[in-house]
């Protein structure tokens, strides 16, 4: 706990850590390096940071073994700083949970299950045949459909919809704002206008998804829209219906999969890209800021395609150039061609 | 009803269809192609499925005339399966309907109006003044400001906002998040900072319009912002103050306009392509998804400016180039010009 | 008041006017030139509508010195009329206030601290220790978290989340949807997936904020995360964590930071335009819309990356062009060489 801390004995072993130093100092809390007192933890994974490392006046650092000789306080020495520091912030920091209960203002219908452990905050609505796994917190103002579930140990914070039938896995954390289960864009075209196609199918998540605030996911037309164990969703992100997205995968704020994409595992999707409908990724793959994807990628690695900001004036004649690119390009090979030419002349010539 | 469902015979007429088959099966509901039993009905579109087609255990298929000689059950011949498809899936699963009543936890001021049948979910609020169609579902913590007017038939989910005055049609479906008529985006720059300019106008949407989650409209400056009979919108979809859409005009996820656009009928708007301030774009214009709009449009058609994804070690070559393309074009020029002189002095020593 | 309204004499003086006609006129509201009627006032301020200003039927405009001999209707003479009409039409139009009080169905902590003045609205939740200055108005279905600070006479529409600890200064406009305070977008990744990092920060919100519809701003990761005094936020803006935003920068529709930018002073992001983590931006800097910032930018001045929308055979020769555009300029190189090369050897020739 954050008032009683951990002494550097006592954090090592959380993180399969080496330790240096005197381990009885007690630590209570985490901060960067520069601003760390004495009873603070960092963490060193940057060699940019060098100087702040040195300058520390933190309880103890965590760090990589090659850098240990340079820490002026006690050493945690780890494979991944990184890593290991969210390990320890979240023992120092743990989430505070509200207390288990079902407050007086709250709307439960009498057939949602609420497993033990349940909090229920102000005026939240869990409706018919609902179910909240063991452990799990409903903000207020937060709304459960008809026949949801939800796993264990969930936290959705206040304002977040849950859409009837949806299933969420366990440790859930779901930020304001979230929307799952919407129906799906889907609409048929005719002489007097768009007709509704039905959106039938449903959201599944996995265990340990988090998904930011205002982001969306909508629910399937006939099968489900699926989002793996692990993945993690920026603020106001959109995850159209029929989308398969495997585990482990991430997407920057305000990025968006149209509909019925199949997405890998381990992919990265960078803040305000796009990724068009029915189009297939591969595992492993990233895609940068802003980057339109409207072909299927089979290969791993890095992709992108935004062009840098410029001062406007020379954007202007830039942009501008690229609505001739084709026409350059065939001046291009008209030059080719007749110097060639000119070349086999002169050659005649001579 | 999904429970009891439709013979093919009570089908047929609801989409002006040709039965081929016996007509007596019962269809309760729908699926695709390769999941359909035999007491779901599917639809074939698309040439590309002709296996799935040759292989359906559905109970029937809707199909057009020149395919349904390859279609193994009963066939339902229409002009156009995917439209006729969205009829039947409408019949077989209506949308499930609240039951009318005012919720005790809702709080609905003493002069506002509910027609008949309203259903006002847990934990609403219906402000004064405000007015609610015939049949009108309003969900749980969703808000009806002062003086609103919702017409019949409508479904608003949970945790939509409408602010004061604004003026929905009949058979609205607005899904969670949606936020009609905030104030638009108007502030004067002064030497102290920027005022803001009140946005004395309502919003004013039209008949059969669906708004995805987390979608926003502004009200009006002085106008009124008017969204058209029979427009859908996607998620996360922005429509600036004053804007003018005409009907049946369709945005994808993550589209935006700015500010006092008026935009076409039978439009489509592509997904995260926005739209600038105070331009027009006539009827029948397509935009593609992620194109940026900046000039009226005054000739119906698809529009683009998006670059594809590339690999990042190509990207990075290629975009470092665009910003030289300006030098590139005078270079090419040059070009052009030396190789003409050059000719012309060959010429001359011939 | 509207319904008493203003004579000229007495508004002059409220924008330091002088005025040209008869002052007893009574004005109750604003309209533009076309709809005026002569007990309202209009602006005009860009000679595009001087055919408006000639043809004006209301009671007076606010002009600038130079124009008003082409006034046929009394004239308020200013410096900037769009600035002097911002200041009437909130004086003739005042913002509609909730009664103060507390609506029998909020849920206010007992340990909350509501100064004077202040209303919450029906279903409105304050949480454990939040403090709401004098004269603000939460609206209803809003939450306050424990431990949040709001300051006086701000407006948060319904609908709204402030999450725990964040701190808001006065005079804040924060329309429906609003999410301050959610966790930034913070993970470690390991060999079983990515670690939450613990979000310890809060927002700060300065004096004189306005936050559109649907809107974000992440709570620092160990500091802040900051917007100065008089910032103004359209819809769908997202503020990752740990930005520090300087006093009077405004942000256009679903513009996005991501995490830890230092973006300056008097700043303009367009809309949908998207900056990347860990820059810096300083004080001037106009973004335009749909522009991604991957660069600090040091110099004051308008910087631009969008392409133009373009019919879309021709964007589709352009845009695959695109991805040849190293190779054309490195053939333009070839080409510039081997013609140098020719008439070198066409000099020596000679």
């Amino acid at each position: 706990m954050t008032e009683r801390g951990y002494t550097l004995s006592e954090l090592a072993p959380l993180v399969q850590a080496e330790l240096v130093g005197d381990g009885s100092a007690t630590i209570t809390g985490v901060a960067s390096l520069p601003t760390a007192a004495p009873d603070q933890i960092g963490f060193y994974a940057n060699s940019k940071y060098h100087d702040q490392l040195l300058a520390t006046r933190a309880g103890a650092v965590l760090i990589r073994a090659e850098h240990a000789q340079d820490c002026p306080v006690p050493a945690l020495i780890v494979k991944d700083p990184y890593y290991a520091y969210a390990r320890v912030a979240s023992t120092l920091h743990p989430r505070e949970r509200a207390a288990p209960g079902v407050h007086p203002s709250a709307v439960v219908a009498d057939d949602a299950v609420l497993e033990a452990d349940v909090a229920i905050g102000p005026n939240a609505v869990v409706e018919s045949g609902a179910r909240i796994g063991r452990g799990t917190e409903i903000g207020p103002c937060t709304v459960i459909g008809r026949g949801a579930r939800l796993g264990e140990n969930c936290v959705l914070a206040g304002g977040v919809q849950i859409a009837s039938d949806c299933i969420v896995g366990d440790n859930a954390i779901f930020h304001s704002g979230v929307v799952i289960g919407a129906d799906g864009f889907g609409f048929a075209p005719g002489p007097e206008g768009w007709r509704k196609v039905p959106q039938l199918g449903i959201v599944r998540i996995g265990n340990d998804v988090e998904i930011g605030a205002n982001s969306t996911v909508d629910r399937g037309t006939l099968g489900d829209t699926v989002i793996g164990d692990g993945c993690k969703l920026d603020n106001q992100v959109h995850i159209g219906h029929n989308c398969r997205v495997g585990a482990h995968t991430v997407f920057a704020g305000c990025s968006a999969l149209a509909g019925s994409v199949t997405l890998g595992s381990w992919c990265m999707i960078g803040g305000q890209s796009a990724i068009t409908g029915h189009i297939e990724i591969t595992d492993g793959v990233t895609i940068t800021g802003m980057t339109g994807v409207t072909n299927s990628i089979h290969e791993k690695g890095i992709y992108a395609s935004p062009l840098p900001a410029q001062p406007v004036r020379k954007w202007r004649k830039n942009a501008v150039r690229f609505t001739q690119l084709d026409a350059m390009s065939r001046r291009i090979q008209a030059l080719e061609r007749e110097l060639a030419e000119l070349r086999d002349q002169i050659k005649q010539d001579d």
